[in-house]
């Protein structure tokens, strides 16, 4: 009676692609039938990824093969700008598509346009492209065709405001999120700065001028506040190899206590399966979700009252990318939200 | 008609209790009924424990609680010395031990003595509990009441040599093992060497002149020649929180090719659902078992041709310890041997 | 000519007691004539720091000894609440003290024992005691006899907002310190926390709702401001060894460009040998100060132009302590204040 | 009266070059005159280097610049086959030659061409190069017009093998060299392997079958010996920054004690200033060199009596190369050999 949903990934040369075959290979309810690499073209998957081997039994083929047209879902684990030249080909011929990069993300072709550097090849579809912060937009999720799967960084960061902003509760034109990220982040591009050499035993921030994941982020937030919203972000490269650590800060427009904010997350993350909110006065460490789809949250009101800081942790690989994609293909596919999903985080 | 197992874990605080609860939490067919832990009596596991949050609902409970004498398997992950006081009472209650400190793993009393500093508990159980090497005495676990579950320099080290020594290829007195291990090794407790900013971005040879390892590995390396073997064992501490990596290096007592060893080593484990033997040429990187139960293995002549050198990867936590476990259970009972350990290894 | 300054250091067996020693070894104008430890004593130092093998000849003496009285200056790297017992007698005695701990940072004693959990021993010299921030206060350190070594978060949040305080440009009731530190910080003392296996790969928020450098960095910017300040201080664990990254955020008072703010930083530390501000547009990296006394700072408005964002990155070792101490010895004692302060930092 | 050396470092944008920088530009009785790039030309030095901010003002210029014929020396800190075409025209202007890379290494061409896959571009060279391991070949060393700076394992393999190959108390037909790097022995090239997220937190052997340093490190120990050796290396990538921890494997040919092999040692290299020899028990950290041009060694008989093993630690960027040649530099020009080399380690 259950069926099988088969999958497809375009891109599964990088940690995204990986992921998400580390993930959909054990999925009970997926066979994953298609994986696409053209510069390893030919290449046994589990040649590339030892850690597939006796799991994988399948070889990369071209991104242009008809037989991703028989999957019943791809995902796009490729760099920006490629999703969007292959997705209207699939759609029409009724595949549902979850992109993992950015390319569905932002509504406005124009704003796209400027972060990304070239104009949208299929513009058409960014108004049906539905943003797959399930959490918030569970129902729309389910209907779409095409999922934009959100960044690393605005999961966590739009996990850690939504109760916030949505209560009303802080000062939406004055949001400050203060953003921490493991290197795996930067994907498996050749960067001197990705190099271990270089990102080891050091920290630094960056994009502080404007990074891609700040309209990303600013539209999110606005969605929830029925109103555009003051947003600094800093994004921090960190040497781990997963995990971002989102501190927020937020000014309250209302007097609220520990208990107060405290209930305010547990009851609007009861129902969430992905979604764990600490008791008061512990803080989340980004190892306590490594390898799992969970976003662990604490909120406090800072000594003085006057504002509010919430810490948001994911792993980025997971939560912030691949797992959050099958999160997405389960709620569309009417699967169990977990299926696939149940791994307890690898610690230490 | 797939019944439950009632597990026990004596020693729920530590790294290896923790790894085992990861493990037994998702495992089809078992049910973890009792954590202990004098320290934290009374805590709940997942408030010590914040990644098994959702995934366990049990307080810590008192090693003495008779809870334990209702399991049908106990598992000790406590210091050493801690189990042979508690086993004879629990296999006189009809519950089968597998204890992953060292408490059973030498034959004889007055070698352990000498290793561990005092005398043994029960002596008269040594020749009775079975060393847990599967690969090598898996008939012999089948019927075991208690099992002594192998150190992880031990699992790496005896893995690697096996196929050379069963085969007659090298000289048995002349093996050498240069292993390097993850810090997660030396536990959780509290010692100078094992804080980060004393073990990160550094790497130190200990134990050259003796280390406890050295008769475990040396009884079970003649075991497999069935006669004494001449071992010089070198263990590191490396920057890693999990993984063992063992060189071994052994003359050949007969030409031999690459295709030669290569063969040997295929066929050897050509069943084994732990040993990934890789392509001659590739190097197994630890990461690649991160997490997983597998034991990863290349072998290669080494230049000139006179010795041969074996690289063997593991997880000391999962392979070289937790996992290899519950790969016991598996067989105690009858279970399919890779219930509970199908994880695929979490890379990057 | 060149007089030789005595010095003795109490507390050496621990981090920044070792640093001391190895800047202090290679000081042009310091001898070392005493370094004690209650736990090592008699210990060659050369024995516990392996590092220091062939550069110094001392053994561990007890912090009663009275050798340290005929030091010239004593610094104490010391737990908290140490020096304050010791410090009277060594005045008395006519010896300089530069106190690296906490017990002499806060001025008024009632808050010192509300944050350390005790009654002040020597609460007479807190108005005495200069808090040698030597680019604030450097006339004042210039004749203490008893320096109070800012601690590492404050001397990397206080440098950072300095110019942006003194200028009036910021709302100082609105400041925000988002601060990464590495594990070092911690120190030597054993503590699960700063195990390898519990700190490496992973990254945690702590003291959220009150750390102890939060009244010290309030008292120093209020005595930029002349008046109290309202500030936010988010301490961050991360896996490094050395190193801290304060992110600094305040509000502007008046509209102020990229080249204002670059300037006002420019001139404010123009005649400053160990603060380097970059040009517009970089990023400071921790490791970029890696063993020497450099404070590198950045400093940009933030997109929208309400708020401006400062980077700060010190090694928390040297600038954040022992390099600092130095430079306070250095200022007290009428050396080139850059004496022995020379190195350039390990990168990578 | 002290005369200043005119240095030039031809490739200054990598590893090494940084590093000869960070000790050149401190080294009392050099000016660094000359630094060459072809990437990054007519960039300020600091700019790319920012822990050189303050420390050096001098542009990259081309490797064809004539400024190099006017230094009394000149660094090659260049990829293998770069030195070998400019250095016959930097000699025949009278300029001394350091080579950091391999190209003057191995003494015979063919051997050479065999494993770095071209010819050799000045093999009339190749006799007069002197391999500059001073500790063997100090007086060479003083003479030389061009000298090959030893790579980063064969320096620490060679020192620890010195003093047993020199007193005939081992085997040379059974030599083993267990070794183990940290990344930054890679370079800064972009390779995949050396990203942070493939190399962090694993482990792994490479160059099994061959690697470019076995012959070398044979041609090394076969001059101390007198006749060809049998020799098996093989080396290890692990998660450091920098460092090597070499661990040689011998067979006795005479039984000797720990006292034989400590006196051994202590006598050998008594007048050393760059070897440290650990009294017995001791294991040495590859942290307790960082930074400096220190090889630390214990020796100690195996176990069992029939091998002795010894652990050779290095900062494979100082005593495996910077540091090194450094310290050829010193002793070519008649300077105290430790002149700029007297840093301590950067612990932790």
């Amino acid at each position: 009676m259950t069926r099988t949903i088969r999958a497809g990934v375009v891109g599964g040369s990088g940690y995204t692609g990986l992921e998400l075959l580390r993930i959909l290979l054990r999925h009970p309810q997926v066979a994953v039938s298609a994986v696409t690499s053209r510069a390893e073209l030919g290449q046994a998957v589990a040649d590339l990824h030892p850690s597939l081997r006796g799991h994988c039994a399948l070889d990369f083929i071209d991104p242009e093969d008809v037989r991703l047209r028989d999957c019943d879902v791809v995902f796009f684990a490729t760099p920006n700008g490629t999703a969007m030249r292959q997705v209207p080909a699939l759609l029409a011929a009724g595949v549902r598509v979850i992109d993992l990069a950015a390319d569905f993300r932002l509504q406005d072709a124009a704003e796209w346009q400027r972060w990304y550097g070239e104009a949208h090849a299929c513009p058409e579809l960014l108004s049906e492209a539905v943003y797959g912060l399930v959490e918030h937009r569970r129902a729309d999720v389910q209907k779409a065709r095409l999922v934009a799967n959100p960044g690393c960084y605005p999961t966590a960061v739009q996990l850690g405001f939504l109760p916030l902003i949505e209560s009303g509760l802080v000062d939406t034109d004055d949001l400050i999120a203060d953003a921490k990220s493991g290197v795996s982040g930067a994907g498996r591009h050749l960067r001197v700065g990705s190099l271990y050499a270089e990102a080891a035993d050091s920290l630094t921030a960056y994009g502080v001028s404007g990074h891609r994941h700040l309209p990303e982020i600013a539209q999110g937030l606005a969605r929830m506040a029925g109103r555009a919203v003051g947003l600094v972000f800093v994004p921090h490269l960190t040497p781990m190899i997963r995990g971002i650590h989102a501190t927020l800060y937020a000014r309250f427009t209302a007097a609220a206590s520990q208990d107060d904010v405290q209930a305010l997350y547990a009851e609007r993350y009861a129902d969430e399966p992905f979604v764990d909110v600490l008791p008061a006065g512990r803080c989340p460490e980004t190892r306590s979700v490594r390898g799992c789809n969970i976003c662990r949250i604490a909120v406090t009101p800072a000594p003085g009252g006057k504002r509010v800081v919430v810490l948001s942790v994911i792993d980025n690989l997971v939560k912030g990318a691949a797992g959050q994609a099958v999160q997405n293909m389960n709620v569309m596919f009417d699967l169990p939200e977990t299926a696939g999903l149940d791994q307890i985080a690898l610690v230490p």
